[in-house]
């Protein structure tokens, strides 16, 4: 089956700094027409950073567009200089966190919302930090608190709804999954 | 710490029959002022539907945003007329696989892209399937094709990157989950 819905018409609505809006007309399989309101973002990194003592770093910030605090994984959008979304991975890390890592592993990318954004999120692991003297600075309109959080606190976080958005929720399920394996490992 | 944003100006955009775009002015913790680029979604719900051979089910679309076919759990966004979540939760799964489930279980909630959207998602288990005889109608704009994998299949898809979507990463990492949990109760 052809599922492809092909592109009659194509209007930009607002060209933003962190997405365009785009409203298509495309041509269905069976024919007829229907429209599709499509948000450009350029894709964005988040990272699982752990501590020696095998707490995760999180985030604390207010969300405009959810009217609320939460509490969140360090991450950021690729900006158009970046070569690699592992370079935005050590920036966005060093910025929020004053952290830096010997070593980062990819672990996945998805897409947010396929049904009306293009944005990809790659996830990686930070292991082995060291605290920054002169960290790069913060975005200038970002305001975040710092917390290191064990499994059990991260997951009581999360069952408190504090921790509420898909790449964070991704990031403990992994967390879990890699503690299970340890602990299978050791029996 | 107070984090939160105050709106000082708020600009409607574009109101479309999925998405609105605001764009709003604030007033940041340190006096300043700030743009936000603001999609709001009325949310969606997506649902791990299981076989009676424990298998998931699974749509194949094509996904204008992405400009390729995805391999997806069931889902969609809430009506406006939907009392709750769980309304549109067996609507969906009807439209979308002419299956009705015994039983829906609630998972959990998440916003997908706190960065820029409110769209929240909430997930369901839905067991005891039965094929509908006259099920409601698929939408007229949506062309899918059904599969039904064992957890092998779709973690196979998974690491094809056919599966490529938060949540439905997120039901494949539940159900893990869920398999090493039966796993150790069986030891």
């Amino acid at each position: 089956m052809d599922f492809e819905e092909k592109t009659v018409k194509r209007e930009l609505i607002y060209q933003g700094s962190i997405i365009d809006l785009f409203l298509e007309e495309v041509l269905l399989p069976n024919g007829q027409k229907a429209k599709r309101e499509l948000v450009e973002h350029p894709g964005a990194v988040a990272i699982s950073a752990f501590t020696k003592d095998q707490k995760m770093i999180f985030v604390k910030q207010y969300r405009k567009a959810l009217n609320r605090i939460t509490l969140e994984i360090p991450a950021g959008k690729i900006d158009r200089t970046d070569q690699d979304p592992l370079d935005t991975a050590k920036r966005e890390l060093e910025e929020e966190t004053a952290y830096q890592a010997d070593k980062f592993y990819y672990e996945t990318s998805f897409y947010t919302s396929p049904g009306f954004a293009d944005e990809l999120l790659h996830l990686y692991i930070a292991e082995g930090l060291t605290k920054v003297i002169d960290p790069l600075p913060q975005d200038e309109d970002e305001f975040i608190e710092l917390y290191e959080l064990t499994f059990s606190e991260a997951w009581a976080a999360y069952e408190a709804q504090e921790i509420c958005d898909a790449k964070t929720v991704y990031a403990l399920l992994m967390w879990k999954l890699r503690l299970l394996a340890e602990e299978s490992e050791a029996i």
